[in-house]
């Protein structure tokens, strides 16, 4: 392939009808409890689009829900969850174990998928950052600011501290559990990483995430790490242990090639472009290429979008960014 | 004055009691339409703490409202109007001198607080900049994404630019006619500005900013920036022909010191801080004054917050901020 390879962020997510059918029959948590049905999600982009790799389909908020919160989808609002975190007593009933074995539904639907798949494909696992999971778990809810999440780290060092290091844990026991059952990378959302400012980013969610690669990368697992809104954090990212960076649509990916020079680059098309329509689309994929393949013909190079497919996508945008990645080889 | 001056977003906001009263009793558009309601909830934070400068009650969506949009508040989802901007021929309705005078009651609420706030202290009007305004008037709805608005930027750019142009013009008309009825400075909140990359900024939102600011400052008038998210948009915040840059909580206040030495810069305790502790308050507070006392003793700072105050701040960590603003005098 003398091009880069290719997903998609959310790829399989709601623009897509063969979704939208299988969420008018069951509910978001039937789906991801299932590894058929999330199987049958995460084939259709595969079937529709010229596509070098699937992923699994689930949520990051797996692991909460796992570690006993409810969490529901009401209206257009966001994740709630019940039980938020509030007291560091209630870690002491945070047993890895037994929660993996609560988790192996998730690497049970990668299982499925590779055997559908086949092995011409690539297949992503993935799971939240710690940060990014404790910030729902501190505040009950999906917030624009996690404002309270980001009080806490202040009032609650250690509390905060500590649940991101079970977290730690916990993650390279289910990121492992998917590379066996046939991940061939995983990748890391750090979806509510850019809320922080460097300072508090390098004291609080970056310890985990190194912990997290350590493991990992010592099984020769690969690892990517997406921060959403991490445009003032890239000098942290380069330090963060794993092999690939996912880049946010804001980083220009000239410059995170100068600055990260030994990073996998998994950038990071602007997904607002696919609402627009399949001649800007192409014109904006030549450019991203042209910068790829400046980077010595694409070395370390997957094409991606620079945050998740809307809901509102066009799949004819999809189609021609595909194409175009197409014609790169 | 040895201290940088101080005042804060939001600083009359949700948080308080006395906003809370009046809204008991008075809906959002009331409080915006009463001069004497505006000066009311102005005044209350200015009885309460020891700041330095008042702003003027408002929003930031009056503009579109003006325009013949109903904007309404539902919940927590933020704001929805109707009649989405949707076609070039909509333009034609924007009569700038008409707008203006459905406007003028923002500037009575200026002038009704400087009678009541004399002289001695600081008057802030603001209102929200270009993209900002049209991303609102794109997408029919606040939207962490605005998706929509973001790709009609592609598709219809001239469209975009007609639009921002004319927004431009009825800024400088709006800001002008506040600092008129006694504003000392007036800022533009680019609330948005942080989901483009920087090269639509460039293209987009920044040129009808330059305009806004060439007017204004030709008539002495001061003017501050303010664009949240966006830690990727310093250096072209260097070009936006402002005086003052009011800095995003994640923007490092020595990096943007370095990177913007002859602007006056507005900065930028992070207001999650607000929800801690007055101890941890204090700490950050000495923290940041430091920063401003290396830039030639406090030359060109303003103390404020990095984003707008939160509705779950405890009053006593804004009491903290401003006792330890007062001790560095």
């Amino acid at each position: 392939m003398e091009r880069p390879p290719l997903w998609l962020m959310r790829q399989a997510g709601r623009y897509l009808p063969g979704y939208q059918n299988i969420r008018a029959k069951h509910s978001f948590w039937e789906l991801c409890h299932s590894p058929a049905l999330c199987t049958q999600a995460a084939m259709e982009p595969m079937e529709r689009f010229a596509l070098d790799a699937a992923i699994v389909f689930s949520d990051i908020l797996v692991i909460p829900q796992a570690l006993g919160m409810q969490v529901s989808f009401e209206g257009h609002q966001g994740p709630k969850m019940t039980k938020p975190l509030k007291e560091v007593a209630q870690l002491h009933a945070w047993n890895v174990p037994k929660l993996l074995e609560a988790l192996s539904f998730v690497p049970e639907a990668v299982r499925h998928l590779r055997g559908v798949l086949g092995e011409e494909y690539g297949l992503l696992g993935f799971a939240g950052a710690p940060w990014t999971l404790l910030a729902y778990m501190f505040e009950g809810h999906a917030d624009k600011n996690f404002a309270v999440a980001r009080a806490m780290l202040h009032t609650q060092p250690e509390f905060a501290h500590k649940a991101m290091d079970i977290l730690a844990d916990i993650l390279i026991g289910y990121l492992e559990a998917q590379c066996e059952a046939g991940a061939d990378a995983v990748q890391l959302f750090d979806s509510w990483g850019g809320l922080l400012n460097a300072e508090d980013y390098a004291r609080f969610a970056l310890p985990p995430i190194q912990k997290v690669a350590k493991a990992l990368t010592g099984k020769n697992r690969r690892l990517l790490l997406f921060v959403r809104d991490g445009q003032h954090l890239l000098p942290l990212l380069a330090q963060c242990g794993c092999q690939g960076i996912s880049l946010d649509w804001r980083i220009p990916f000239q410059q995170a090639a100068a600055q990260l020079p030994n990073h996998c680059l998994q950038g990071n098309l602007d997904p607002a472009l696919l609402l627009a329509s399949p001649e800007v689309v192409r014109e904006e994929t030549r450019k991203l290429l042209a910068a790829m393949r400046a980077r010595n013909h694409y070395s370390h190079c997957i094409f991606n979008l620079g945050h998740g497919i809307f809901p509102q996508t066009n799949p004819e945008c999809v189609s021609a960014l595909c194409e175009e990645v197409a014609l790169a080889a």
